[in-house]
């Protein structure tokens, strides 16, 4: 795949959405957030997102000019009515307002009602960290994931983010899904013909996927735990915003595009100072961070914390560019050069 | 096991820690979790808990009159300097600060440092779940769980629990360590010569102990994921309090018993009302749990919501009495008559 400078590919999905009438903040944050994740090497939330989200937009799933209304008399929560916003548009705006009041309060929380997939769950607690606090980001999706020893997928693979600023641009950087890997991963072992390790998937009936079967939905992170860590996310995110549960959602990927999806976030941010010198956390949290790296390994793979294999590959492709995909390169076409320098607005397109 | 009645226990355990100098509020605390945990089946955190406690307070670990102070500048966060305290009065003052401060503010955090062993982290958020919010609480622990991949354990079993309050009685309580099991668990099948099923633990070498070799720590929850949780609540915890590292705490219960722990906690408490009607909130919480108990079930064990066997086992209990095993007897000689009913402080000691 040819490799694209990320300020270019950038450029060109802003002009993009600006020409098909997006807000121009709102087309910065969903460039922002996509080209994030493609830098950070998590391409399937990457660039390759901006297609769908449009989809969306056309479809009428997900509105052009949202409304926000955030309502509430607490200073440190409320509800963030994101009017059926694109989920990534909700989400930055959602996040800034926690950031915000938790600079005053020391710690706030919204609950974001009627978005949408909003991407990488990571990006807006890393938004946080940017701003020197620690975010906490959940969000529920349509439920693929069975209750320990059930049959009927109830829970989204609802993920949990967290974001905690080191010194310098080191951190703690967790995004994980609740269930104990993704669909993708099984549908991909499947369509390899391998085996399905235990632990990962069901069969129609419940049991484990690696006993045969059919495909059935997925296993919750390390069984019964992973099950209540779902629920609680599918409360603080529905419930506190009044919106539909896990299994009442439509599915992302699938027909009614017309049809709001009711998606729900729950956005925290606080406020390292309000507890603790921001430089002690700071050095202490990296100095945790080299407690991990450093200690030994029990094979050849060196133990790891959350963010540092997206770290490796932002640095690499800072400097190398975003690989992108045909189908990506002609969704921009018009607005990206072949040889992945910005065109101007007006220009002629390379590619 | 004889069983003796829940109020009398309590009553005698408040007596007991009377006549050993401790304030009424705090033995009144200590013998509210402590039950707690017992009625509700959890037998390795319940009355038996009390003469560690005990001796923890001493052997100087823990103090008998210990001075909280609260300090920060911020409505919804503070600091919570335990002062060496038992954990579950650190714990169970820390979480009605943050419920008071949650009521102005929508939601409030307090990181509590200089703490130790707390209990159930479920006990404390509970109390806010009784105060119609939604608790969640978080506490750091000596390590025991190495990294995914790792040999060396740097996490604590390190527990977080959330507690939300539904219709009447019901509610969603969950209480979970981020290692895939206890490490008890994993002592019992040894003890017992059963093989330990993969994923559990690890030999000294790091490899998984189904492969053989001497016991070396615990797995953490699911894989990498549970890594991370465990590195998160370690940060909430110890780094926003400015305390030791997991891996830099004694053994619970090793010595020393002289020399404080600097256990933390973070305590948060969500107030319903900042986001939804309570009402409504409260409704739908018991629809949803009503869902998850009455969808199909793979085998003939029918699906649970957390916090499920814990209230059955005390429906059961507080109709039938705890079960206390000789030593929790023999500690509370002089307090409890043998037919489970309270004596008078001056009275006769029956047993």
């Amino acid at each position: 795949m040819q490799r694209y400078d990320a300020h270019a590919v950038h450029a060109a999905m802003v002009a993009l959405m600006r020409d098909r009438g997006l807000p121009p903040a709102h087309a910065t944050d969903v460039a922002d957030a996509l080209v994030d994740a493609s830098l950070r090497g998590i391409d399937t939330h990457g660039v390759r997102l901006l297609d769908f989200y449009l989809k969306e937009i056309e479809g009428g799933r997900a509105k052009k000019h949202p409304s926000f209304r955030i309502t509430g008399d607490y200073p440190a929560a409320a509800l963030f009515d994101a009017d059926d916003a694109l989920g990534v548009v909700a989400g930055a705006a959602a996040m800034r307002e926690a950031i915000g009041r938790a600079r005053k309060a020391g710690i706030a929380a919204l609950a974001v009602s009627r978005s949408n997939h909003f991407g990488r769950a990571d990006y807006f607690a890393r938004m946080a960290a940017s701003a020197g606090q620690i975010g906490l980001v959940f969000s529920n999706s349509d439920a693929l994931v069975v209750p320990y020893g059930g049959v009927v997928p109830l829970n989204g693979t609802n993920p949990l983010a967290m974001a905690a600023p080191g010194l310098g641009e080191d951190g703690f950087h967790l995004d994980m899904a609740t269930s104990q890997t993704a669909y993708s991963r099984v549908l991909l072992a499947l369509r390899h013909g391998r085996q399905v390790e235990p632990g990962l998937a069901t069969n129609q009936d419940g049991q484990d996927l690696s006993q045969g079967g059919e495909l059935g939905a997925l296993q919750p992170l390390g069984g019964v735990k992973g099950q209540g860590l779902g629920m609680m996310i599918q409360i603080l995110c529905a419930l506190l915003s009044n919106m539909p549960f896990d299994a009442e959602l439509s599915n992302l990927y699938r027909e009614p595009y017309d049809t709001p999806r009711q998606i729900s976030h729950f956005m925290v941010a606080i406020e390292v100072s309000a507890f603790v010198d921001p430089v002690v956390f700071r050095t202490r949290l990296s100095e945790l961070l080299t407690l991990f790296r450093d200690s030994r390994p029990a094979g050849d793979t060196p133990v790891r914390v959350p963010g540092d294999p997206e770290r490796e590959v932002e640095a690499d492709r800072r400097r190398t560019g975003i690989p992108l995909a045909e189908e990506e390169v002609a969704m921009l076409s018009g607005y990206l050069r072949a040889d992945g320098s910005p065109v101007d607005r007006q220009g002629v397109a390379m590619i």
